[in-house]
């Protein structure tokens, strides 16, 4: 197990936290029931700490006219990156985030993903739903130093998934849409995160995205064992 | 399923939040295979918010000389409760957690019980213990309104644990110092918390106590169903 260096000094304001699970960790899941021989990639299991996405317009109201994103560390999916910038998010009662950071490249609509921790810090009472589908979800007032926007809608709790490739699904025997599990062996915190949709494409790396509330929950910091897990699979944990 | 009543008007401010699963709820529940055939009570999973308990030495320091624990909310458990008074916990580079909760009654040794976000926020590297099991872990400073205590350690995650009596340990097969799982079924959020320590005594009512890390991990609010299995059941978990 390697956990990857920390972005930041401070856990909390850190964007991603990983834990990578090296080939011989995954080479011992006997669970996982590959539909081929091939040798299974490694598995990251990220932790998302809250964050925004922005269109193009929103950055500019925001930062000033002109303004781009600027990327500041590159994510494990290859063009994604945390960018410079980041924003105050401000909820209904007026309590608030002060720095929530923007991950790039802009998007067609702007949207905050927040742990359920943030979302009841801020009031606001975020439904789980999958990146980009915000329709009918509570909005927010967001700051930047040269303006602010009123999203109407857009504030998450991002339901867990994972990222692959088609090779990779292959090699687990599920396609995109289907739903795994996660399991997390950690001392006195093991958890099983069930309801995790298969995001598979062309291009993606093996990357499992979790939120801070989960990640916490399992304390994946300090996880011995990370396996991926077919939903259908029988049930290897300690049985 | 019943969500009970809130302790306080907003929920990161209240001290306890609980899922009961009501009688036909769990007669639902075909993973747990009970030893006998004598009808399951209820099982009641609590999120504890995170609180402190007190010596009377403690009390006294910083609420004044003669000061008690004037109890504001039983909890579940007999005998126990909420009390009226709070404390600001400071952490090693100054930043605090302004009104913790103190539970009565008072122990032998003070003890703050914090979720990963809380402990991360706080900059401390709080470790996972049972109530109690508190050497060498860290401290941290408590502020009353009229005193200040240095605690040099008591400040833990607490580890997850199911109380029950011996009539239901019976019932689920299990005896005090075992393992469980809880499984907690919810919209895009289940979960599987393994690891569950069975504190099992004369007189305790059956109660799961996980964190809020733990709660909004598995979305306990939403949750449809809660299941409390053997860790060496066979799993039923959608297979």
């Amino acid at each position: 197990m390697i956990v990857a260096a920390q972005l930041d000094r401070s856990i909390i304001e850190s964007i991603v936290r990983q834990i990578v699970s090296a080939q011989s960790g995954l080479s011992a899941n006997k669970a996982a029931a590959p539909a081929s021989a091939a040798a299974k990639p490694n598995l990251v299991v990220s932790i998302s700490a809250r964050h925004c996405h922005l269109t193009d317009e929103h950055v500019e109201i925001l930062f000033g006219p002109g303004a781009k994103l600027i990327p500041e560390k590159p994510l494990y999916q290859d063009g994604f990156y945390a960018a410079e910038q980041t924003v105050m998010v401000v909820g209904p009662r007026r309590r608030m985030l002060p720095t929530v950071r923007v991950l790039g490249p802009t998007r067609k609509a702007s949207q905050v993903e927040l742990a359920f921790t943030d979302a009841i810090s801020l009031g606001i009472d975020a439904p789980v739903r999958h990146s980009g589908n915000i329709k009918g979800t509570p909005g927010c007032v967001l700051v930047g130093p040269k303006g602010v926007v009123e999203l109407t809608e857009g504030v998450i709790r991002a339901a867990r998934h994972v990222h692959m490739n088609n090779r990779d699904a292959e090699s687990y025997g599920v396609k995109n849409g289907d739903f795994m599990k996660l399991r997390v062996e950690s001392p006195q915190s093991t958890v099983v995160f069930e309801d995790l949709l298969v995001r598979a494409d062309g291009t993606s790396k093996l990357e499992v995205h979790i939120d801070t509330d989960e990640g916490n929950a399992c304390y994946l910091d300090g996880a011995t064992k990370v396996e991926l897990l077919k939903q259908s699979a029988d049930c290897k944990c300690k049985h």
